[in-house]
């Protein structure tokens, strides 16, 4: 199994914090490790960690790391989300197990970033969203068992409900 | 093939904007033919349509629509994305052809949306994001082929690239 980072680039805390907590819960809820923001943001952190200690797991966050510094000494396979790139069922069959690092640009990326990939990766090539495109790209990697990761250690779990809501809140210890 | 409706719920145009924006993208590239969002936004519906005209399709946006009366005359299947739903894995291969109105809320949705609903989908049961709920659904219903929809009569393609950008520009007519 791949051991995944998020790498979200040009986070702006005024304009993005819905956006970039989107990015983060996916990154998550798909099966990625962690996420790593170039903004420093503690209400972001925070919004995560709560998550995390609600829904458990051990996702992690970090924020206002040098993306530049992470990106050149990433020991991994660099992948870059784009609307520019190659078609994901056709390039995520090459990302192997191991240390990944999923690049997440907001609005303009420095094209050192394209140059830096190992895959720059298309989720369509029309433009719609990170956070659409992240889904897709960790659910093709995991060959769709994203989605069926368990999440030991929070509070409540929610159970698949026909209508309604049915959430188990379990005690602390 | 089903015709689908994304309907947006409990927008508010201040806080939600951009959020918002990604759900209509979002429809749009993976194949639903139009969104009707609850609160009226002439900023949201000028945002969506100048991509439909950049990048082609006839996909279409209505805003300030009575989301009450939408919901109870709505004539299809109507399939409401929820975290506290049954599996998109199991549900989405009753989603037949014909009129699929997809109802993707914002934080509270009304019991009544549950009750109408003739699904209440969840897409894995964590938190994340409403943009990578919509994505995956659609993904399910189109069996994989959602991101491989035509986009005829707009001005730009976008062709897949290795690295960089590969972007063609149409002369109008």
């Amino acid at each position: 199994m791949p051991d995944i980072t998020v790498l979200r680039l040009g986070h702006r805390p005024e304009r993005d914090k819905r956006i970039t907590t989107h990015v983060a819960l996916t990154a998550r809820a798909f099966g990625a490790n962690r996420v790593v923001v170039s903004t420093k943001d503690p209400g972001l952190e925070e919004s995560v960690r709560d998550v995390v200690k609600r829904f458990g797991g051990d996702f992690t966050i970090s924020t206002g790391i040098n993306w530049r510094r992470y990106l050149q000494e990433y020991p991994g396979m660099v992948v870059h989300l784009t609307m520019y790139g190659l078609p994901v069922d056709e390039v995520a069959p090459q990302v192997r197990d191991g240390e990944v690092l999923v690049v997440v640009g907001a609005e303009k990326v420095p094209p050192e970033v394209y140059q830096r990939a190992d895959l720059n990766v298309a989720v369509g090539n029309q433009p719609h969203s990170e956070v659409a495109a992240l889904a897709i790209l960790l659910d093709r990697i995991f060959q769709g068992r994203a989605l069926y990761k368990e999440f030991p250690g929070g509070r409540m779990r929610v159970l698949p409900c026909e209508r309604g809501k049915n959430v188990v809140e379990l005690s602390e210890q």
